[in-house]
């Protein structure tokens, strides 16, 4: 559980207590429902302490009617109360000497009102007379494994490596959620709303030392402080990828965030060129956020820009190879010596072997064939990564045949010292879904990244061979 | 039946009798299985006469030993026979009068050899001596439910009103599935292959012309006569939406393209040049290409640019604001009085009023809220168009809740003469993948368009907005 640096944030991630301030037994009650029910569930060890005015028991813990109350110290407070009562909870909890309050109500700065603006400084000028600091408002608070912390209780329980600095709540669920079916698991994840003390800036600079994070993902609107930003992503994305979806560029996007997370977004084109000049990594959604860590935890080494190509479909075979190549990379064009190997068993006829390797409608998803061309090519030299695509709907296999085919291709790429990876696709049909889920966890688990598409594919892969971080 | 033009292609798509070349009954014979099984299993109610040289008969069907031998004129016949064996089946199709041609068999022009371009010439050069049209080689021919013709048993017998033109086999199945899962039907699609005789400007003219084809969409590799069809593509393009989706732009996908249909790509500069210029519309691959044919189909009319967004999620709904104005849109800002309507249901604190209407985690997704906020912004004089959105893994709702989600979301849209749409995310996992299938079909048959993120609406939507066509 310890961490390896001394950075001012690391006890935030590992409280011995935590108080959950507005919780009671009422039906739909959210600071019930929403962090202390999870914190439960999710095996917290420290000290879980219940505040409401009745001192009623919640979920069976002893309630206290203020956190003053508590007997033992209270290292982190969940504020979750209705926006008048937060500022005499930020009192109580500094007379307390709690060290972190995340402030889960909103109602301050992001309303846009001058009331809202000065009920948030009185917070933060509390805050910091006491030395105590606040994560939000308007947030749900921070996810960590090893600390046993979370923010919902459907988060993995195991650790992992990616740190995640989210303005955005469901935003920090879902990205976890998303990579979770994609084998990613973190370090730390913080959502931090407002931002009005803990900042992204300060949040990027503590998962830049974190030793337990070895990749930053990030949901951002706005900066504060901009030229100190830039700095610590300069520093952190030359050693760590640090990949951003950022949000409020348009003028509907501003108003949007303004409302949001009362952010100040900057302009595209400054943001744009900082990111380029940090070595950092955009993302347009958290979809392609996750596919992107997914990307960078998988392939910890690219050697080159030569890709190999192997599946089924000359129009598929025409596409890949336009998608790959604007991504950056190279097809190197198979000889005849390797040609004359494939056709051994890619058949004459409606197929290629020039790379893409294009086997035709009749062999096409065949468990054994693709796996033998993967052979082939894989272990050239020209090669540096192959891609493997597929789509299940297609070729109406079985259930056993797509195992076969499955398994074909984590022995195929357990031979070779360079990245697999496949495209597989599924036509959209419930019951490929569910197939389709299964084998990308297992193609996951052996190390083979899984994309929805081609495209996609393309597009991560391309990000991750363009990242020149970590090699000074 | 009848077609209300005079195209030479017209009677390719009603024959009065498939004759299919190579079909036996020995086990993993590709023209029994891939063309005679589902020509029976769709239902062709003409004659049907598989042709092989022992005259053995194939799934209870008469066979005979050389098309010469059917006793009835054969209008259409599909050649699925060893490379080497096309040209004299060929022969006796014009001996027998047939009309069209289908060849199937592949290893001709796309081969690259001056043998296999020979090949495909004396084809041509027989056919067209005796007034015979030849489909291919190297494709899978003609789906055409009002013809009772199939590529494939899977294909819905309903038809509709779109088009498909696909270099592609595989492409030509794929874009059908992923169409039929949106609410999309066909008049016709046809899989052209190498395009020796008849070819994509010839299709594309006809499609022009069939009074049931609405909207074309091709998958498209080269362009034979570029003039001839840029003037083709120019004057169908203007009365029906055309949407191409074309590959072999880079170095490898033109050799890809080279290798699977003989093509020649072409400009990358020039095509976008000609499509903008004629007001098609560009896909990027298949999937988009059928959300775009969804949206065409669903939104017959548009008023305007701006639109009204109703969702839970901060970030999510900065996010939808970038995309939806980077698209070409703008989301009014809904005056004092709206906000107070809005109000009267949507929490204070943590949401938002402005455009788009953000709800709060508590009461996101709520099956009745949303369709009240539909309701609200709908009606609105200043809103052309209302999108919503949904994360259905994220609020943990019952499959009751989601129904009455989507009851309420068709509901709300009945009561409006304006488009209301849905982006529906589902986070990846299958559970939620059957869920989000089965109220996406709902939606659809409702009119209401369904998109898998909030940036796919955005493409698509701006992509529709962007249409200037039929309105001369």
């Amino acid at each position: 559980m310890a961490e390896h640096h001394n950075h001012p944030l690391d006890g935030m991630f590992h409280p011995r207590s935590v108080a959950v301030i507005g919780a009671s037994d009422k039906e739909d009650n959210w600071a019930a429902k929403g962090f202390l029910k999870p914190l439960i569930d999710f095996g917290f060890t420290g000290g879980i302490y219940p505040i409401n005015p009745q001192a009623a028991p919640v979920l069976g813990f002893k309630a206290y009617s203020r956190v003053t109350e508590v007997p033992e110290p209270v290292d982190f407070a969940i504020v979750s109360v209705p926006k008048g009562q937060v500022f005499s909870c930020i009192e109580d909890c500094a007379v307390k000497g709690v060290k972190t309050v995340c402030v889960y109500a909103a109602g301050f700065s992001e309303n846009g009102t001058e009331q809202g603006r000065d009920e948030e400084a009185r917070i933060i000028d509390k805050a910091r007379a006491a030395g105590m600091r606040i994560l939000g408002p308007n947030c749900i608070g921070i996810y960590c494994p090893e600390g046993h912390l979370t923010f919902n209780a459907e988060t993995p329980r195991e650790a992992g490596h990616v740190g995640l600095i989210s303005q955005s709540g469901r935003y920090s669920s879902e990205f976890v959620a998303l990579c979770a079916q994609r084998g990613v698991r973190f370090s730390k994840a913080i959502s931090y709303g407002n931002g009005s003390d803990i900042n992204e800036t300060e949040l990027l600079d503590y998962l830049g030392v974190d030793t337990n994070t070895h990749l930053i993902a990030s949901y951002m609107e706005g900066v504060k402080g901009g030229q100190r930003f830039a700095e610590v992503l300069r520093r952190v994305a030359s050693i760590k990828p640090v990949i951003i979806t950022k949000g409020g560029f348009t003028e509907a996007g501003r108003r949007a965030a303004r409302s949001h997370t009362a952010s100040l977004t900057g302009s595209e084109k400054l943001w744009r060129a900082l990111l380029q000049q940090a070595g950092a990594i955009s993302a347009n959604d958290l979809e392609e956020m996750s596919d992107l860590a997914m990307t960078f935890e998988l392939i910890p080494d690219l050697k080159g820009d030569r890709v190999a190509v192997v599946g089924a479909g000359g129009g598929a075979s025409v596409l890949v190879s336009d998608f790959i190549t604007r991504a950056g990379f190279t097809l190197p064009t198979f000889g005849e010596d390797i040609q004359k190997q494939l056709h051994q068993f890619v058949p004459l006829s409606g197929t290629g072997v020039l790379n893409p390797v294009d086997f035709s409608p009749q062999t096409s998803g065949d468990p054994v064939l693709t796996p033998m061309a993967v052979d082939v090519v894989g272990k050239l030299e020209m090669v540096n990564l192959v891609l493997v695509h597929y789509s299940l709907g297609h070729f109406n296999s079985t259930r056993a045949g797509v195992q076969q085919f499955c398994n074909g291709i984590i022995e195929s790429s357990r031979k070779l010292n360079k990245p697999v990876v496949v495209a597989l696709e599924w036509l959209g049909y419930p019951d490929n879904a569910a197939l389709a889920f299964e084998i990308k966890q297992q193609w996951i688990k052996a190390g083979i990244c899984v994309y929805p598409s081609l495209s996609r594919a393309a597009l991560c892969l391309g990000k991750r061979a363009g990242w020149l971080g970590g090699r000074g």
